[in-house]
């Protein structure tokens, strides 16, 4: 019982909370994953849930609160309840020492400004970022920052690269993390002043356990040369965003030409399994999941709209994260 | 005769030049299309390859040029070159009253800066842009700035509106353009100064024949709900070549996944037409040509790696664009 990861939990954020968030616990209990959960949110309506579910009463506790943080609330609004919101608790919950790390499905501005309240961050890193997963030929990209940050300078985008190596070598500890600065062309003439001298600082870098790329272009994102892609948080939601949008485009497409008459929908029929690998390779709900860096505690962002599945992912993440001393890793990346 | 839209091309612009840009116009004549073409390049190579093509030879007049543009060449180091080479001459000759517009497949940065220096920009107008076209759901959207400017003030933003709106005009008389800022949200309060000013300026726009739909998130660019998205530069590539990235990213997926196994092959086989069909609306041969707005000109840029039928493509732009008056078009709603 001692060696579980112990994970707070805003029970009451995201679409469809806190049924879908107690649907995701139990898979990833079913699923064999052992951590404790510590749930904060309205207790009544927890209780209820729970009840239901033989399986999650062991694991959890339920910590109630009085308020949440709706979707459209601003995160100063957000603020301004202070700590009577089940965000505010779960995030404290870290510094308290009753958790190991906090999972949210809510409002993301919100959970990174109460995030940034409550934790402070790492000594020496000014600004939080947003990273998330992206797929690529070989296997997985971090990027960030996915929004954090509208503008950045060169100093954060060298922070984000040390963090995003760190948290790379965490997920994927087989595979050397290869930095690159996300940019509109290879030479090193291309981009504006901020990039430009990130890339000549980060050009020096002589690390063992992860390397400088270079400049990369949007279209290469995906092909796994490089593995942890770095940009300011405008250019890089709009970046994700646009990737999300053009996959939908595809696979709508797909759908209605596959549909289209009888024979089309015989072979689609037959093409069955390999549709389901196309569409399992490309399952949004596996790279569920941002997680915050730069701050002095652990954070990760569940999809609002994601599913039981893909919460069990984001729990998934959570656990690699805390086994692998993700603070640490990265300050040893930053000090060195 | 007299009718006949005349093109200026850059005969030696692109891979694979001047073949394949041969095989493009003798395509588009062949698609009753009929445009006279002044091909600038070296001569010996140019009679040899239309000595070959019998259709072509009315149609056309050869310049010859001593000298050619690389595609890595510094946008500087073509310019030194002055008017010897196929890129300046095919622009120089607009000025002349020899041509109504101008095709190459060569150096975008090259072919702007040129373009720029010979042609000028229209009274008002502080930068060119380069426009191209994105796939949505019900047809096309205009899309700018893709890369000709890293940095852009919200004047400029302002200006890509009303000319990427004269554009969309042109090119789909019927639909109404629907211009966008792409922001990382939708509230007003999202994005950076400079797009908050130009959302507020656009804000206030009462046309006749475009009005403003607000912000635009990437997720959302091929929705169709917007259809003319506006940004810098820098964005912009980003975007369109993370869209490109990601497209080419799922289908090689499902190729693969549907030619795994005897029983995939057989279901791909029958699913011939509607995978065909489905290639046919995402071949990026139809978005060929980027368009240069805000100069004293008209300058289509074709893709360097495209084949004959995209540069046929390019030439039905160029002739709409010229049919349609773009220039006078992009006065009239800039001093609206």
């Amino acid at each position: 019982m001692n060696k579980k990861i112990i994970i707070a939990v805003d029970a009451m954020g995201g679409d469809n909370a806190p049924e879908k968030v107690i649907d995701g616990i139990e898979l990833s209990l079913k699923e064999n994953i052992e951590n404790f959960f510590r749930l904060y949110g309205n207790e009544d309506q927890l209780n209820t849930l729970i009840n239901k579910k033989s399986r999650i009463k062991n694991y959890c506790e339920i910590i109630h609160t009085e308020n949440n943080i709706k979707d459209d609330e601003s995160p100063l609004t957000a603020a301004k309840k202070n700590n009577s919101t089940s965000m505010w608790q779960s995030i404290e919950s870290q510094k308290n020492g009753k958790s190991q790390i906090t999972l949210s499905a809510g409002n993301t501005g919100a959970l990174l400004l109460l995030s940034r309240l409550i934790l402070n961050m790492i000594s020496g890193v000014d600004k939080p970022a947003l990273a998330g997963l992206w797929p690529n030929k070989v296997g997985m990209n971090v990027v960030l920052d996915l929004g954090a940050n509208i503008e950045c300078n060169d100093k954060n985008l060298i922070d984000f690269s040390y963090m995003g190596a760190a948290l790379h070598n965490i997920l994927f500890p087989n595979i050397i993390p290869h930095i690159a600065l996300l940019n509109v062309g290879m030479e090193e003439i291309k981009g504006n002043e901020i990039i430009k001298k990130a890339y000549q600082n980060l050009k020096k870098l002589k690390k063992n356990d992860f390397n400088f790329y270079g400049y990369i272009e949007g279209n290469n994102i995906m092909d796994g040369n490089a593995n942890v892609i770095i940009t300011d948080g405008f250019t890089g939601n709009i970046a994700l965003k646009t990737a999300e949008g053009t996959a939908n485009f595809i696979t709508r497409s797909l759908k209605k030409c596959l549909t289209g008459n009888l024979l089309n929908k015989i072979s689609a029929l037959l093409s069955y399994s390999a549709l389901k690998k196309f569409r399992n390779q490309l399952d949004p709900r596996k790279y569920n999941g941002a997680i915050f860096l730069g701050l002095n505690g652990l954070v990760v962002k569940s999809h609002g709209s994601t599913d039981a599945r893909g919460i069990a992912y984001s729990i998934n993440m959570c656990n690699k994260i805390v086994e692998g001393n993700l603070i640490d890793k990265i300050k040893m990346n930053l000090n060195n």
